[in-house]
């Protein structure tokens, strides 16, 4: 499993099992100078749990962050910054009897078959606590970015048929409620419809969308390591997600040319688009407006009800997952989708200061 | 620009502006003792051009290719594989006037910012014409898969409103409509959609289909580089694309657990499911059935119409793109989304056998 | 700092400063079912401090590992192998008067430069206890070889003008005397000659040699990846190494073709060589005979004499080194030269599993 | 063969055999802007073809370079620099007796062993051919740091026994003498012993060493990509190179501490060095000071004598090589090693500008 790094120049590398003794990252390429405590990091920590509502599960996961290198005084130094989060509450015995059955919907299937070996304890390392390195990654991608005037801000969009409703979109309210969606009104609906689905011990899927704000334009790699492509790896890599969009995403596909087409126009004296279908991405670049993804997140696989599956044995049985799921995973999955944007941009911003040569002059000769 | 190289094992370097001398790629990591010819990389490359309908271009693009490493008589010798075609009837003079202005929905803008220099003519390395070393790419992945049972199939799925219907799904006759659509019914339709856009100087969007069967189980590298989260980045890569689906891809985001799940199934005595909402992945790793890939294509942003946009000097005008631009782009990216998704399984395959140890040993003791 | 990060396909990444929380290291990309326990990789951290003798620094560094994540049950699971070992003696005081001043020899001038922060306690990022996360990652890839066959072996050949009488070479001398060299006899002269300097508040170079036995031909990936180069990064990369040799090394440029060639020859049916002044390599692949590397090291930086240097005002100055130094780093570094060279191996010998097609056939088949 | 690839941000793709169509190399990841032409890169390759002497061979190699893409109207793009020189005059037939032969001292035997199939003509990839590409890669390096003020200037400082004086340095005189030595007393020594060597059907070692002056400290990623780490993988990964050393190089081994460290200095306002034993790297990072690197030749090893050898059936055999050999490998090396060397510092320029999050404020906030 040789794929648990990520970026090109800001690195992250991330490790640790649901059920193992810690979980962690460490960042290579982070620039010294910026401000970085575990207070902050601790902030996006909290985000992947949110808060003691019926939709998230109860388990007491203190998930207290330690720096352990790479800051010094509050600031980083330029050197590997690693951090990690004890597993203090994590009970191996609520997961013996999946030892030697496969789940529906989850990858104990892949692993076994990949590796021969397994740490079956709570989904090992494609649990979703695998994501605590992820938003590590994604609180000091979002420090540098803030610093130079990117904004990132995620949120659920949707859940099953109940999508926001734009003219109520208030920033503030995605903490308020326990579906961190920006709507008040879509998120009572939504809470009613999850109340229902825990009674029939089902679960729901989910849309994330996510804003960039401020980011200038002619950030991203072409080809290969274009603004989109590396955002589409990131977001995708994350457990559950199904999709990725760009701005108008799908739509496309049944739109015509010249609506689809944002015209350029002066604004501000600068260049700006008149609409953004691009999402903020015209040839893998930022172009300027804000950046606009979402990821369809599928329905918790791991549900109340009996299922039908097979064992290592290679038998046909059934399984009723026991231990405690959330009826649904978009919420806990915000910060996550946030943060892996948030490193994509970052690590690609960092790149950009390098593509013309009176840039890398500029810089060399006042050393 | 330090984006052209894709792969981790298997890495292709591709190179080459619209309007330059040639185009091409170098792939290093490819395995001693495949067979590849020119005659079988140019069978990829004609498929980039569609045939002489009305839907795409007319330029005569001989497109030929020439390889120039890598390959000793008929076999490849494990070192990199360098392959160019010469670009032979690019007309300059077409593309005077498009200098100073930023074509909308196209990358000009984006280049200009991030290079303060750009190769105007014909979108220079923005180009379509840039997909040839993604082609050339894609044919030696396809027959490395080949060789181990696994086949890569890419068509058109959707234009504008018009879906093929399953049913009528007939794989020869994919070649044989200039659409490249498995209905012969639905590309009929599809022809009518489009020969009215061209009368209305508009174009259109469309949904390009990948299936990959064959693939066994595990191919895939968490958490990173999970099977789907390459294919993401790959087929984003490609211009145009404005979303990835897995799958179910977004309709997840509208499912339940107790549907979205696959059940786990023995058949013929090996591990097999019921269904395929997954798109033949969970967890990041292929499960054993078929791999479901769907890239929303945007409508070609040339259009003959005047367009509203901006200059280099930050002024409001007005364009108008001659030339010749085809209303869709789908077609010709059938065999670019295929190639991406071939390279990107091939790279994780060849780093899928170093998983166990005991697959190591085995090799590396045989010696 | 955007190096912590080594090899391609087993990839180690390593962070910590010297008076930080704690060192360690992350290794991805090892194939599951190795044997990897905490004693284990203590036993390589317990050869970075070579006992209790008047050559190496007093501090009582317990540095005991403790392995957070990647083994279940004593075996690798394929997923990142997260270690760590705790500061837990380091005194900040001993350095305070380090803050603004540029030891001779020493990183701080250049992390001051580079960074514009440092944190000066001990040498923070540049000490040579930035060797632990590299020690624990050739733990992992010796063991990796050594269930292949492959035999790694470090020690000290020469120190000052003392070098080893080979006929007197004893592989268990080398763990017996405080040098780490394989020959009583020039120990004991040796440890004579860092006497008198110690005296005379000095301190000595010295020259590590590493054998690798049992090595199959083939290992290396040219051009660039050639086993020669990725072993002389990993040993050049090495704090105070300053030469990096291969076989006959720098002697060849006096050496003429007809004694330089090795003969082929077959013993006991197989392709071996009379003589190896190749040093087990040639064009950057294994040739079957023993690797043979050798590493210069240079002088410890930090002597107990008064320094003229400069400070961070730009001013010149005199310093004197307090704390405690070794008056010779080569038998603290003999682990470390070997677990780079064994981990640049370990690195190659994966990828060489994929170098023919029948290989991948073979094990993609049998899956 | 996964390792044609050299580079982090600016990245060269080599590819290319002795007797293939053509060699060439694509740049990636080189900023745009810089002033780049075929003039300009085949002064380069002339360099590694000295003159008509009778200690190169005769060969008429035109090398001609073709720039294919990533240069426009003489600056580069941005984009991927794609060059190319055609093979015109490679006779086949020379080598059709070498086929089934291992040539000692050559890759023979490990490409065998390794891929299965080889291009035995002239050696195939691991001929001296193969270092077309890096010079080509080299010759953007140069221009990049010639802009900075940046110098690299190589030549051979020993042939056997004979060294060059450095009281006798005349940088003008390395174009003048067919050895490429600056002191024209011991290039007519070294003819002369060269010219014994011939006679005696036999063939020379020798020394290349490179200084690179007006670099500024700081250059350089601690801890694996320290600049002489980089260095050090980039000139041991060329043919025939068995020795890498830096500053004092092997000779660290039998100094001490009082005059291995350099004693700073203010010289001019400036942080200087007294002397300069480190040969310009402390810590991994450039230190203001001229780097000194030297590289170790192996004598050539295809020479007229008869020599004993294995063959393909595993027999004992004889071999003659013919065709023709130089009796010294260092003259066409120097500018191979001086262009390894600049493309090292220049990928790790590059990524120094990114150190400071204040220097990478600097320029996106000014974009």
């Amino acid at each position: 499993m040789a794929g648990s790094i990520f970026g090109d120049i800001l690195k992250v590398s991330t490790w640790g099992e649901s059920h193992g003794a810690a979980l962690g990252a460490v960042i290579d390429g982070c620039p010294a100078g910026l401000d970085i405590s575990e207070e902050y990091v601790q902030s996006f920590l909290d985000r992947r749990r949110p808060g003691q509502s019926e939709f998230t599960t109860k388990r007491s996961e203190a998930d207290a962050v330690s720096i352990l290198s790479g800051v010094f005084e509050g600031k980083t130094l330029g050197t590997p910054i690693s951090m990690l989060v004890h597993n203090t509450s994590q009970l191996s015995k609520d997961y013996s009897d999946l030892e030697n059955v496969y789940r529906p919907g989850h990858a104990d299937y892949g692993f076994d078959v990949k590796f021969g070996i397994r740490d079956h304890r709570g989904g090992g390392r494609s649990s979703g606590r695998e994501t605590i390195g992820r938003v590590m990654a994604g609180a000091v991608a979002e420090k540098l970015l803030s610093e130079l005037g990117v904004k990132v801000l995620a949120y659920v969009r949707r859940i099953g048929d109940i999508e926001i409703d734009y003219n109520n979109f208030d920033e503030k309210e995605i903490g308020r409620n326990s579906l961190y969606m920006p709507d008040a009104v879509a998120a009572a609906t939504a809470e009613g419809y999850l109340k229902k689905l825990i009674e029939e011990k089902n679960s729901s899927g989910a849309e994330v969308e996510c804003i960039v704000s401020g980011l200038k334009a002619g950030i991203g790699e072409p080809v290969f390591d274009k603004l989109d492509a590396r955002i589409a790896q990131g977001v995708m890599s994350i457990g559950a997600v199904k999709a990725v969009e760009i701005g108008d995403g799908t739509l496309v596909s049944s739109s015509i040319g010249s609506e689809n087409n944002d015209v350029f126009i002066i604004k501000d004296g600068k260049v700006a688009k008149e609409t953004n279908h691009s999402g903020g991405i015209l040839g893998g670049m930022s172009d300027g407006s804000d950046i606009i993804v979402r990821a369809a997140i599928k329905p918790t696989p791991s549900i109340y009800r009996p299922q039908r599956t097979v064992n290592r044995s290679g038998e046909e049985t059934e399984i009723e997952i026991k231990g405690r799921h959330d009826p649904i995973i978009a919420p806990r999955a915000v910060v996550v989708v946030e943060s892996m944007i948030a490193f994509s941009i970052a690590d690609l911003l960092l790149k950009g200061n390098l593509s013309k040569f009176s840039d890398v002059a500029k810089v060399y000769n006042e050393k």
